[in-house]
């Protein structure tokens, strides 16, 4: 395995029939997930470890998100990763930066939440695949709105790469695995499974029973509030366009909540729709 | 020569040893050095063909831009080229796209004269490349902040092009060849040509002396006002990042003026600083 530090570096072996996997480090079983497709659908495959700046807010976890360098390249190592690009963010902003702005998708939920937040991920993973060139990049559905706005980028500009977009990993309790749960105190990480038993129960009752969407809704995000849950929403939405709906063909429940002072994100999918 | 008029075509044909001159249509002198250009140094020539809406402000002459492809495609074809990508509208945007922002050099002259027109000009280039894949693309000095904008925007996303600038082509009076010196009355035309002579006048008296930049500058504006142009900016402006300098090395003279209803804009640079 090869560890890269220079975008000069990384272009210089980036192309062919590659499969690569951005993340922002701190690689947990989703991650593993998406690596080990990649190694099995492509003949090399290189992970990027960066913490981008320009996705986080000024008042967000940029400076405590979780660095294990040494730990996600022996994570990497053991699954067959050929290329780890782990660049400094002076490399990869040496100054101000041309940004990418995605419409519509972007705008709603965590678009809102979170400004600025998609235009940093669409810039970021513009620069990543202008430099890696993939043939294939794998991306976690867990990060439903993040796959919407990658693919719209793509499509819209017309960027040459096939995107795989793989289901979540979770844990034994159904959490989904995520770097910010190693933020959670011991008794809010009791807690957080609540989130996905609701997108589960919620769905069995849309299944039956769709006319009452809205109050079925209400009544889930007042008891995730009741249990300490600060619901930033909880919605059932088109897997299309991220925009509410009320009927159960291609849709998705999409949740985010606060918990202490962590902000979790879920998402399960209606039916077998597809992105 | 193939004609090619849908997206999916050009990129199946795009890549390799390719020199691309993207442009409005409307072919003149200035294009054609481009071309040749691009046919002396790749093994493929490639040229696009598109009125891109996205650059023009709602105000300006986006309909009655001139439109005359059965001419385009002879000139095309006698200057060797292999390729026309002369895409609809609704081929290049099916819906509403996603836009690329590029900072600081797209922020200043044209760029406050015409909101959102180096967005366009950003937005549609990085699309063209992503679908023609070039190894090298040509852009005519004439445009020298386009020229900046897209240098930017192709550092700042490490797109993998060769960028290649070649210089302004110019009527026998001096006068920039430009698609829309067609919208000039006849009365206009003649005057046109004092752009580019106050041009060469001014660099003739920096040359000598620039302590007076500031009054040279203004005797110029005011000569060209007396004249019936109606000027937007003359100035003296670093060759890096196009601000206000009053150095004679690495320096352009850039002016924008409106002559009738046509705005003509035209630049010289003051040494031998290659972009």
């Amino acid at each position: 395995m090869r560890v890269i530090r220079t975008v000069s570096e990384m272009v210089e072996l980036g192309g062919g029939d590659l499969g690569f996997v951005p993340t922002m480090g701190a690689l947990h079983e989703g991650h593993l997930s998406l690596m080990g497709e990649a190694r099995q659908r492509n003949k090399c495959v290189c992970v990027s470890l960066f913490v981008n700046p320009l996705q986080f807010g000024a008042n967000e976890d940029f400076d405590r998100y979780p660095r294990v360098e040494t730990r996600d390249f022996e994570l990497a190592e053991r699954s067959g990763v050929d290329l780890i690009f782990a660049p400094t963010v002076p490399e990869m902003y040496p100054k101000e930066s041309t940004t990418i702005h995605v419409p519509e998708v972007a705008d709603l939920w965590d678009g809102l939440a979170r400004p600025g937040h998609f235009v940093g991920v669409a810039t970021v993973v513009a620069k990543l695949f202008n430099m890696v060139r993939p043939r294939d990049a794998y991306f976690g559905w867990k990060d439903l709105q993040q796959c919407l706005v990658v693919r719209r980028m793509v499509e819209d500009l017309r960027i040459q790469v096939h995107l795989r977009f793989m289901p979540t990993v979770r844990e034994g309790d159904g959490l989904a695995v995520s770097s910010r749960n190693a933020y959670l105190s011991c008794e809010d990480r009791a807690k957080a499974p609540l989130l996905y038993r609701t997108l589960i129960e919620l769905a069995t009752l849309l299944a039956r029973n769709h006319e009452t969407v809205d109050d079925l809704l209400r009544d889930a995000r007042a008891r995730l509030a009741k249990h300490g849950f600060d619901v930033h929403y909880l919605e059932l939405v088109s897997m299309v366009d991220l925009k509410p709906t009320n009927t159960n063909r291609g849709t998705a429940l999409i949740v985010a909540a606060t918990l202490g002072k962590t902000r979790l994100i879920d998402n399960i999918q209606l039916d077998g729709f597809s992105l």
